[in-house]
């Protein structure tokens, strides 16, 4: 009954046996070898993006960071929710990574942003030497809420970016999630809804430590090199994180391991829906619920062993996984129950 | 016939089935797990330092530049050999991590400092606010040239820096192959020589990615967990990368691997030393040889298959892993000879 | 008419003078002269501080940046108003020098930040390696909204912050006017009020470019130096900032010339309060103020040469300086009147 | 008998009366005033290049600093002599400005690189993601040994750069002391000499505190506006930057003033080879000598009151100002003859 986070799950044992594959022999390091290619192949072909670029990593918040360093100068603010991510997670690494970029924190409902939210904050940013300028619009999705963008509300959020010549960017930390949940393929829901640089996540959905900046426009592509090397992120033994990725596309895996964890999730606020007591506090189209419950149902949930963060005495997030099992989700919502 | 760097050699077999013993069930993650906590107090045990705080990561540049962001403000110089890997392999993340701080190089025979020429980089440092002023003093053992220090020769080393009232570094990437060269202790090689805060190398001696910055003055602790955390460094899933050194530390395993190199490359440098058209740059103590060879030599055995970096004509690097084989060496020796 | 800025006036005359008398010969230069230690030696003991350190800087925001990287590391977050002048007017350099620390925004009427305001803004932080950390609290008097603390209550904000553990800040660049408008000393409106360092400003009160950061725990002091100089702040002809403030200081010119535009502003705020179409948003106890006035009024306002900023068609910002008069204060009146 | 800098000399007294003159009435703030305007026009005609874009700021690291942010970046090296003001003198603010870049340190006798020293520093750099990259070539005229590079010499020096496709500054902190010296056109020794970024130093030669970067390829305009912002160098009373600088041009002043120290220096300078026991070091063709003296002759010239930098017991440096007279030299010859 382990609902804390996805990156608590463990690693898909296709993920072991992709990397002890690779472990034949030896390779040239620092991405020059065989499956670093073949991967970078895989997600141009994957993407529709023959001219993409794939910067193999090993967390989200360097990709994130590495991404935004690339589209938002020092002198300038990135806008993005409130409640993002890069705002509230990775202590500061945008700033570190930006030289000392701002973020602006935009409300909306939902984890989400409007494109009016956007369009405010844009125009509100800029206009004379003394204040930040404009710099990258970044979007997650699934969002921190567990909520969903489908691909025409990224595409407009990305029109009022293109619209003032801003360049866009979309946490992907659970891009699987979003395509499974929407049903849209991965092109639909970055480059052709206007995404520039994608944060494409593996690690919250069955991987080991695999993360990619993919760059659609590849104008960046040597300065992301350097970047990634500068901050210690360029891994001498690229070829286990391109296997991981190698084993995760295969048969659609990251597809069905989202899918899963998303049907998990479904059947869980499902439950949930049917307990008087609980609140749902956003939709729940993927694999993350943020419910508030009485803390007697909490205090059982605990005492049947089920793991989860709490915020407060009520409010919980709940975290499906790839590996999650109804008889988790039942165990959990029974306990609930009481 | 891959001498090209120990990065490039497979990962121990049994640092798959560590990972993978880890892998059954959830742990909570960015080491908050029993991996990471028993990983911690081994490396309490096995360099008789209680008080060390550890931290791991997946990068050796990870490692070094936080490690030298702890000990060197941003106006000031960290004292290194003019070929230390944080000056020349790098990319600048000793100066992206700490902000702007410099690096002194320092010239010397065979890749190593002299107590002297330290003196003497230290006192010609500071005295004024118009100059960068005293940082920490970084050594590295194995060094660049594959040479190495002796416990003595790095204690007279940092009785300079502790003279000046100044931290100390060691960039360990290869340190298993300095205690196996050496004989020492990891703590005689370490802090009882004097060493703050030391880079402790697995990725080059057979872990796929695992390194770890063991802080032996725990005051910078917790500094440095938010200086990773900043830098996308804090894995989520580092359970994983506990499970690399748990396999590497069992029955000494790392001892043996670097030993293994150790005597590889010295099978090499003897066999080198047998061709009269060959000549060894420095000595040879550990796994890596830095050697001129007739274009022709070289020209066979790149013909043979052999994999090695050459920098010139003649000059070339031959470094050793934990899986080279006496016939590997022999096949690059009978190229070599022709 | 010229109600822009008050950094707009004139330089008082009293200051070319001085700046001529320490012209007499040569000096050494980077403040190893006579009268940059006499001016620090005078603000002791203006600001009963015996121990107080003193750097002399040309701008507000290179004191305000300098200040605030000495009290917030990279990985933590100045919380200050959403108004401020280092959140809106310095293009990011508290960023830029502090390498990156964020800032938190509050809001608060009036430009003015309560208690609890502040008290709930700094519990909302920290807790954990994956967030922004507690750092600085920093105050503006006058605000920037034109409005006042009283030593009361900068010391109410100031024991939140001690409370907490953190340092405080106090951005003065209007601190002679609120000197004026209070009545206080400056230790009452500055460390007796808990304030640990003071950005003081004298450009906008009829100095040519001189600002100090009062530093009243001297430990930053040698930190300070290093990062004026690295920041390429440490003039080197500074007994020409020192002889502005000297200037300043004698006889009380800053508290007349800040109470002469004190006066002004009262006069201005008292005429518009008669004018049935003026609106003023804020209480005016120093010398700006913020009033909303018909279109016409604007018109008639600039036809008739006035020099002021407006946010939109009825919103502007109205500044008296040490040189304003009666006739221009009138004169403005006349033309808003009609 | 002050020969310790040229900026601790008194300021001009027609640099009071231009600011006195510009302090009438109020002005626009942050160089929106009809001086600053002039001065960029005034500067735009000496230089001969109508497009250059003209930031004023008050000290020359700032100008440096500020200029090699516009050309090198953070993963880059900027290449420049050992003994450069960038490498030795300014706590690192090259490094702090821009975001950590390296400099690559070259040696030439006499302060001087030569062609072939810096073209075999920049093709020893950069190659691969591992090292730092290739940046701009800074040169500083007059050097740090107070010797001159000619026109031709500069242009010799930028073609190398301009083959390797890399940007070019040049540090003038004594700019007006080498057009006196070449007697060439302020273009001649800048811009047609093949410099991009020229820092022109006005506060060593009777400025109070004025210094210019003057962008000859403005495509960098607005980044470098930006950067001085962020960085607290946008003094708001820049009129009275601006009114030193004019003072400067009037009627040839700044060379005028230049000339008298270059000539001073020569005075002084034959003097010292009329010395048997005194050394000179380099040629001294401006208006600074570094000079091996005996002991006794330097306890002399102090015991008279002389005022001079001393490295050693030997070695000084002896720099000439505007305001040097001869008898100030012939008093510091009569001194060390003893």
């Amino acid at each position: 009954m382990f609902f804390a986070s996805d990156n608590g799950a463990p690693v898909h044992p296709s993920v072991f046996a992709a990397m002890e594959r690779v472990n034949a022999g030896y390779a040239l390091s620092y991405g020059n070898d065989a499956a670093t290619h073949a991967l970078r192949d895989r997600i141009r072909v994957l993407f529709e993006a023959p001219e993409a670029e794939v910067l193999l990593l090993t967390t989200g918040t360097a990709a994130n960071a590495i991404a935004l360093s690339l589209l938002t100068p020092p002198w300038a603010t990135t806008f993005c929710h409130r409640h993002a991510h890069i705002a509230e997670d990775e202590c500061g690494a945008p700033e570190f990574f930006s030289g000392g970029a701002k973020l602006t924190l935009i409300d909306g409902p939902h984890g989400k942003l409007s494109p009016d939210a956007l369009e405010q904050a844009i125009t509100q940013t800029g206009g004379s030497v003394h204040v930040a300028q404009r710099g990258a619009v970044s979007l997650t999705n699934v969002t921190e809420a567990g909520t969903l963008y489908t691909a025409a509300e990224l595409s407009a959020l990305t029109a009022v970016a293109r619209r003032h010549d801003l360049p866009t960017h979309l946490d992907g930390a659970r891009f699987a999630n979003a395509l499974a949940a929407t049903g849209a393929t991965p092109a639909e829901l970055s480059w052709r809804a206007g995404i520039d640089v994608l944060s494409l996540g593996g690690t919250k959905n069955g991987l080991m430590g695999a993360e990619a900046v993919v760059l659609f426009k590849p104008k960046h592509a040597w300065e992301a090199e350097l970047r990634r090397k500068r901050a210690g992120h360029l891994n001498s033994k690229l070829r286990f994180v391109a296997a991981q990725f190698e084993a995760w596309f295969h048969d659609d895996l990251w597809l069905d391991m989202a899918r899963h964890a998303n049907t998990m999730s479904a059947r869980l606020a499902k439950g949930l829906a049917q307990l008087p007591a609980a609140e749902i506090l956003h939709p729940t189209p993927a694999n993350m619920i943020f419910s508030r419950l009485p803390a007697a149902a909490h205090a059982r949930a605990k005492a049947a062993g089920a793991v989860y963060s709490q915020s407060d005495d009520s409010l919980c997030r709940l975290v499906c996984a790839w590996s999650t099992t109804t008889g988790d989700v039942d165990a959990l919502l029974a306990a609930f129950r009481g």
